[in-house]
């Protein structure tokens, strides 16, 4: 941009149009002019370069209403694609999602372990090609890839992973090198941020609303999405819930506080709980080590490589919710206490922000949401502050294993769909009450 | 708005190119074409309407850069003026401002008590009015009214105000009634969000980052400003933060949940304490009732107007304050525990929103805020979660005790300055982050 003051760079007429088709479905010109305040012919050369550029199709008229019939536009779901990988300590998730985020291709590999992040982005570039070439999609065609992992982010996105399980990814400039891998432009960004933003392609949630997705994988962190938009804050680490303080005087958590929500409530709290219950332990199989990779949680690279692989806490938080599931008693209370501290950060979290929707997602909540769901809806439903103006709805997310993977496609293709500085797309909640005119 | 989709109704550019003007001090018409994106044709308009309504005027040409010289257009800050009413308990802050923001009046009144709401609403009629009156604006120049107080807010705007203090407030159509009663529009929100505001249009911080401003009057609030717009979220409510929990089995709250940062560490918390503490509580005159009016925070309506007040808070606190100032040790550790908290608390929400700046604000902490600033500000470089990327700056407001009032009037200007629905604003913090080119 040019000009003397901070302002808005030019817009993308194009990307705006696009947007505003893929949210209604079918539209006219006419409705697009109506929906975007841009002129008619601003409109008409989008239009001609989104048909040139097969992202968009006509599709029949609509009724008429006198005047000529208008020509509807949709969107061409299968002209562009993107890749959502969800990079984690124990497993690795792959989606490749057509321009309207549906779905086409899926897979989990074993996480990044504790291998070296070169070896792990190689085998992340052999891996996505994989997964193109396996529903034969043109490689032309996939616009880039959504990389998301735990946080913190640091300062620079290209330094960006670095959660305590994998500290070898610290410094390491993860984008750029897959970005050479794999020969597709990479957006980095949070697991739990790209959760919510998956669930809120996946799920339509109205764009003028707060949402907030819990996510809980072997950490705790919310992705927050404020009309339609991911809300990433000064440096893209915002919805830090895992490290919402609880008590004052709590056990120190890794992050360098005390008493959070983390250390007193997530899936490792919940397994040195059970660990120090000794017939619980032996019971579930957690003592003496790992305790297997069922659920599809565990992951980790084979042990045949010579590592030495620390213990699973994503297997062992598994073993405990299958025991709760069966009805252990000592295995549910433990998992009613972990919900209990996370409904109370949930209502500090909606107290804050003013949330209307909370969707539990992410690996440890499918597997466990059944018990935390009823807990933390209750916790809201008594005691959110703003009650008496609003309910929050609270429900579990119906894709949460793959739903950080599907908001990492996601954000490429928003990156496609919706201008860096949309004009278009000012939050509702972020603007100003009305005015209640004077007599 | 027109059309088949939720989208964006015809932007105000006559609106959005004022607040560029604001923004920039001084422009040229070239200046705010490459600053908006708009077409010269639709400047050239917005700009001559501008200048006929007076909000606007021309002052002189910019340098020559070889073609012809450039006009600049400058705000014309006395073109108009906005009111802005804090209503709180214990007292009723007003201040009217110029377009730009500056106080040019500024008055303080006994607070809402336990009168009737119709009687307060008749003294404020009649307060802003003498106001006006005093500095000979004239009152078709009033925008409107900003009349901000304590949350929580109802579902509608027009029964937006039931603290717990002002119950009687509960249902009340406040907004309509005002506007009917002084003749000009009023707009109504949170006292925390509108100190946000108001500290943001004081200082001119910068709009890519969220600040979060903490205020503590007699209850404890923050407003939360994203790329400069205030956040509101769902219902208004947003910014809750005396409503955040540090205790799970601490102490009920009036709210209806327990271990809330209010009460724990509420100036009434801080009070309880220093009562409970007979020695302290004789030594700085809190037995007995109230404490009297020192320092401007007691207000209450006279009594001799025969009501029974309840004794004040905010009187007490700054009781406690001065003690502590004084070098007292028992007043000053009650103050440290309480700042202790409010500091975690800040912490937490730093956390989850990724906060560049704190500001303290609000009248307990214009008498106590030499107490928290150190506390806080340790407390958020020593673990706030992303310190590894940006530090979280934390300052003591120099205008604690009148920027909900400012911010109120804040209000009234965004809402001439920004179309409610504006375009050229979105928060880059909301923005997607950059995609990092494939090779």
């Amino acid at each position: 941009m040019s000009g003397p003051v901070r302002g808005t760079p030019h817009v993308s007429s194009k990307a705006a149009v696009l947007d505003v088709i893929r949210a209604a479905g079918t539209i006219s010109r006419v409705g697009l002019i109506n929906a975007t305040g841009l002129t008619g012919a601003t409109i008409s050369t989008a239009v001609r370069k989104l048909l040139d550029e097969g992202l968009v199709a006509e599709t029949g008229h609509a009724e008429s209403t006198g005047g000529k019939r208008r020509v509807l536009l949709q969107l061409n779901p299968t002209s562009r694609f993107a890749l959502g990988v969800h990079l984690d300590h124990s497993g690795i998730t792959y989606v490749l999602t057509d321009l309207a985020g549906g779905v086409v291709a899926r897979t989990t590999k074993p996480g990044a372990g504790t291998r070296e992040p070169a070896e792990v982005v190689a085998r992340m570039a052999a891996d996505t090609a994989t997964l193109i070439a396996s529903v034969g999609v043109d490689h032309d065609r996939v616009l880039g890839i959504g990389l998301v992992s735990p946080g913190p982010l640091g300062a620079r996105t290209s330094t960006a992973i670095r959660p305590p399980a994998m500290r070898r990814w610290a410094g390491y400039p993860v984008d750029q090198e897959l970005a050479g891998a794999a020969g597709l432009p990479v957006v980095v960004d949070n697991d739990a941020t790209a959760a919510a933003l998956g669930e809120h392609w996946s799920r339509g949630m109205g764009s003028a609303s707060t949402s907030a997705a819990l996510y809980m994988g072997t950490g705790i962190g919310a992705g927050l999405v404020i009309g339609g938009i991911t809300y990433r804050g000064t440096s893209g680490n915002a919805g830090e819930i895992g490290h919402v303080c609880l008590d004052v005087d709590g056990p120190e958590c890794w992050c360098g506080a005390r008493g959070c929500v983390e250390v007193l409530a997530g899936p490792e709290a919940v397994v040195a709980a059970a660990r120090a219950d000794r017939e619980l332990a032996e019971r579930i199989g957690l003592v003496g080590g790992r305790s297997g990779s069922a659920d599809g949680l565990s992951g980790g690279v084979p042990s045949a490589t010579g590592d030495r692989l620390p213990s699973s806490p994503a297997a062992d938080f598994a073993a405990v919710s299958r025991a709760a599931r069966r009805g252990d008693p000592q295995a549910l209370a433990l998992l009613e206490r972990s919900a209990r501290y996370i409904a109370v950060a949930a209502r500090s979290l909606a107290n804050l922000m003013d949330v209307e929707f909370v969707v539990l997602t992410g690996p440890s909540f499918a597997i466990a949401g059944s018990v935390y769901l009823p807990v933390v809806r209750e916790e809201l439903a008594r005691s959110f502050f703003a009650r008496g103006a609003h309910p929050v709805d609270v429900r579990l997310s119906h894709a949460a294993a793959t739903a950080p993977a599907i908001g990492a496609a996601a954000m490429v293709l928003q990156s496609e769909l919706v201008p860096l500085h949309a004009t278009q797309r000012l939050p509702e909640n972020l603007a100003e009450p009305e005015l209640v005119p004077g007599r």
